[in-house]
């Protein structure tokens, strides 16, 4: 019985609508098996475990057809999660959209699986990922923001997940640009992604286009249901010139740059990198928001920086939870 | 002729009005002469350079008549100058209240004292003062406020200064808290700056009382010259009980707690210390100020954390230069 030298390890990225799980390398040189499935939330904490357990048997199986590894050739298992969490413990401590309290997620893989297991905030994975393969490759201190149906983020400062004094570190979304502003269901005001979550963006469409419908070609995409708007129906119509859709987006990026442009402020990183739906917004987004930034922040933090799209869509959360076992594990990436 | 086995450090606080420069032992463990002159900016950037490098050499002399130690004892001189700089060519880029741009500060000094000199940011220096002697020593991830003509910052991490990609990290006071808010300075719109430093504290108290006087004993304070209200004035009247001031200073928490918040979510940080005229206002703002932050901020990032007001006021900048010349010079605090 032969086995290669290399080593291999799988991350997970736990969503609240899909689990997707992938083996690498661990040199990350190679991607072997990659799988997805609905993570049905409604069979509980137990249950959605049960469901990671038997995906990473599959793409460790997958993983042995595709090259000659053995299973002892897999050292680990990185998991990303929706936070706030305790890493130490491996507890995903609140998970509003799975329905999960205090429940020892690390804990559970690691005893079914036997093998170690790292557990990472899901946003803190995709920066991770996008930084060690994607479109923040190279940066020293890299700013990563999320935008999905909330806003995450995740800080690298010198090459490493930055993860502050209790793993909270990152929380770009619930940033407050308007401190009277628009109620977050954070219980703040005013923050980041009452503005400009994807859900945000289709409340703020919806609020204009009642009020007046113009030439808006928005109302007949969603066949004058105005609950069916979506962000990236906003997108889409900003991208025909659709006037309404173009305001919406100029206004996110608006909102986006204010927030942006605190982060430079801050913590002065090389690379801004945006991650989920709103990368395939293109330039009618990136490039009001850079200029927004570039009006909001110091020059010499907008001069020292890029804002970039992500490159990883639906896998730099893999990428990055086998990153995040890489540094919590073995000490470093 | 005998001198010591210790080693010896000058830190130099540079500010608008006042240039402190003070004398430490490298280990931090006795501070020796510090004396303090007007900058009298009129004299230009050579001549402030002169007075710094004849504030040193008396600060050297009085150390050598303090204690046994010679002048080739002292092994080099950090300088806290306003920013923006470039620490690693030892310029102040651009310092308005200076009238300073691209100045290069350290090499001056270096040449004419020939001794290694380290420039950094003033409020970075305050807050590592704060850290390595103050009221943050401990922390690990450290924020530091200070708060007066301006509002700066600093921020540590795993016990170094962090000073981002291109020596702007920590500009706190320029973060937005309202977008659409009140024209900074800076040029943006809406910072912290513009709502809680000391002039904007005064700023705010003029407005009310030029609509209502009230009750409030401010108008009485100033002799009805409304010019001459200050921050400091404020918080006196607060703390008699003045219901104009007690408005205004708790609008003061309310600004300085989105702004804090925000650093709680992105930074959770374990210490935020307020330096500067500010943390003499005590409980009057600091109890509604940590109300503030904890309605705003996750509840794990505000319970890994305390706020205290700073405990260096006057010499956490010269503490902090001297720790920022051990961390650029000696590779460590």
């Amino acid at each position: 019985m032969t086995s290669s030298k290399e080593q291999y390890i799988v991350g997970v990225d736990l969503g609240g609508t899909n689990i997707v799980a992938g083996a690498m390398t661990a040199d990350g040189s190679r991607h072997l098996a990659m799988r997805s499935i609905p993570t049905n939330s409604f069979v509980g904490d137990e249950g959605v475990a049960d469901r990671i357990v038997g995906l990473v048997e599959g793409v460790i199986l997958d993983s042995m057809e595709q090259t000659d590894c053995a299973r002892r050739d897999f050292i680990g298992i990185g998991v990303g999660a929706p936070g706030p969490l305790d890493r130490e413990r491996g507890i995903v401590l609140v998970a509003p959209n799975l329905g999960w309290k205090d429940f020892p997620l690390a804990k559970r893989i690691q005893e079914r699986l036997n093998l170690p297991t790292t557990l990472d905030n899901d946003a803190n994975c995709a920066t991770f990922g996008e930084w060690w393969q994607g479109a923040a490759r190279g940066g020293r201190n890299v700013v990563g923001i999320t935008i999905g149906t909330g806003i995450g983020g995740g800080l690298i400062i010198n090459g490493a997940l930055y993860h502050g004094s209790s793993d909270m570190a990152g929380e770009i979304g619930h940033t407050t640009i308007d401190l009277n502003g628009r109620h977050c269901k954070c219980g703040n005001y005013g923050c980041l992604e009452a503005y400009a979550s994807a859900p945000a963006i289709a409340t703020r469409a919806r609020e204009v286009l009642v009020r007046e419908e113009g030439d808006s070609a928005i109302p007949a995409m969603v066949e004058g249901n105005f609950e069916n708007i979506t962000a990236r129906i906003v997108y889409d119509a900003a991208k025909l010139g659709d006037p309404i859709a173009s305001e919406i987006v100029k206004d996110t990026a608006r909102y986006l740059g204010a927030g942006v442009a605190n982060l430079l402020n801050i913590f002065n990183p090389d690379i801004v990198v945006l991650a989920g739906g709103v990368a395939e917004a293109g330039d009618a987004l990136f490039v009001p928001l850079r200029a927004e930034v570039r009006r909001r922040a110091f020059s010499p933090a907008v001069n020292a920086m890029k804002i970039v799209p992500g490159s990883l869509p639906g896998t730099a959360g893999v990428v990055g939870a086998v990153a995040s076992f890489k540094q919590q594990h073995l000490g470093g990436v």
